[in-house]
């Protein structure tokens, strides 16, 4: 299980597309077109194959999103995780990326195969919040949905980190991001350990995308719950990055940019110690403090 | 119809939360809690009245998303505009918040009457970007899907702006955000106009909303198509911001970041101008610079 593997960010010739621009300097706009990298963004479609009660396979889309080409599989995969569909790397069998191509050379499209045996709750690919509350539609729960689905005790994980070495975080996402230099345009995530060191990194448009890529890489991996490790995020903290953190089992969440009210809330119903503007010499801890030496 | 209320922006008491948090500074975790404010996160759900072939009155629901309380009804109506759900302002009859409360005090479900006769299409409730398409699962597909959903040819539109006036936007935004410099934690989108004067603005947790939040106000004004404005986001330009746009029919898109390969896609296909890495006194032109003097 090399780091390098884990650190081997998303293909340049796939994440990334050439355009000509114009670029606007000292009150002038270029009369000539300059070239310039952007960072691709592709819808994809993940599908479900399984077996029915009678033991006859069947398949089902499950999602269609936008994402940047690249560790296809992990997203397919991270994405089933986190949203409670599948439990654990030993319920998929294989993934399939499927024959067709679009014109553009990528394929889109991605199969993942579950264990014969596997149960499905179809239930569970309409996301909804709110079914069995009293409060109706609420943040209140929001975090209970949560709290029925994930099956780790995140706020009993023995996990310490010094200040420092968060501080240190943000230069090292940066240092290790493949794509983010070349575009702007890409969210990261990272995964590292109680130094501080950056053992796993995933970069997409979409910030969701790029967590589920990295928690679907672990579990591939076998690596879940990641109760020795804290995840780095390179924008803000919202309910839906802390959701995915719960279900992958990891006590600490970095964010670069602001949490949401509802991340802290979560965030402290379950355990997880969430910091927020986080910079080399200064950040705000939401949430369990104590994990910080 | 006053520039005040177009810039009045989300009621600072729904919009932020205060938490007791902790601050590490000089490399020292302080031990006391410390007051801060959070940009409110919270589900919210949109319901659509209408009337079945009958006469009779029905009501579905059509989207649960995390939204910042605050000009809910223009989200509402912004979000069922850009989905293609609702051509015109006309088109709504009222906006109703149901009396049921969450446990908070916030009102989270939204009822948008439509006018007795509007047909609604569901088909257009479940997003297929690329159903019609012979290249599967692309980018171009999903380009395409647009184009059917769209009404205003926004690339014979007429609309200039100097570089000047652009590079002072970024500013302008930021002086007139209300929550911004509280929480950090809200994405804003500002419409300008040809003078590079922002006359609207709302402010969101998620980016997307932001924009539904804009349009739909303006379609409750009466000013869609927007073909005498541009519009100016905090973040990046993603393909759902044009998307939207497309819909609105503005000609010029500003993002504070970087544009991803689709959104320039989608503009180069329709005539949107699209500017990214917008600063003071530098910008890159992705599509139709003939727009900017």
């Amino acid at each position: 299980m090399s780091a390098v593997a884990d650190l081997d960010t998303t293909a340049p010739r796939q994440a990334t597309r050439p355009f000509e621009i114009r670029r606007f300097r000292r009150g002038e706009l270029g009369t000539a077109d300059d070239a310039d990298l952007v960072a691709t963004e592709e819808p994809f479609e993940i599908r479900l194959g399984y077996s029915r009660s009678d033991g006859s396979r069947a398949e089902e889309p499950v999602s269609i999103t936008m994402r940047t080409p690249g560790h296809d599989e992990d997203l397919a995969v991270g994405f089933l995780f986190t949203e409670g569909i599948i439990r654990a790397g030993s319920d998929v069998q294989r993934v399939v990326t499927r024959g067709q191509q679009a014109a553009d050379g990528l394929i889109n499209v991605v199969r993942v195969e579950l264990t014969p045996g596997v149960a499905v709750d179809f239930k569970r690919l309409e996301r909804n919040f709110y079914i069995s509350s009293s409060c109706g539609v609420c943040g209140k729960a929001s975090i209970d949905a949560v709290a029925v689905q994930g099956q780790y005790d995140v706020g009993a994980t023995d996990f310490h980190i010094s200040g420092a070495a968060l501080g240190q975080l943000p230069e090292a996402l940066k240092t290790k991001q493949s794509v983010f230099e070349q575009t702007g345009g890409l969210h990261a995530s990272g995964l590292f350990d109680a130094a501080g060191a950056v053992v796993a990194l995933r970069e997409d448009v979409g910030r969701h995308n790029a967590l589920d890529k990295l928690i679907g890489h672990q579990l591939l991996k076998g690596k879940i719950p990641l109760s020795n490790n804290g995840i780095i995020v390179s924008g803000r903290a919202s309910f839906e990055l802390m959701q995915k953190a719960k279900m992958a089992g990891v006590p600490l969440v970095a964010a670069v940019g602001a949490p949401s009210s509802l991340a802290v809330g979560l965030a402290r119903e379950f355990g997880i110690t969430l910091v927020g503007f986080l910079k080399a010499d200064r950040f705000n801890v939401y949430s369990r403090p104590d994990r910080i030496r």
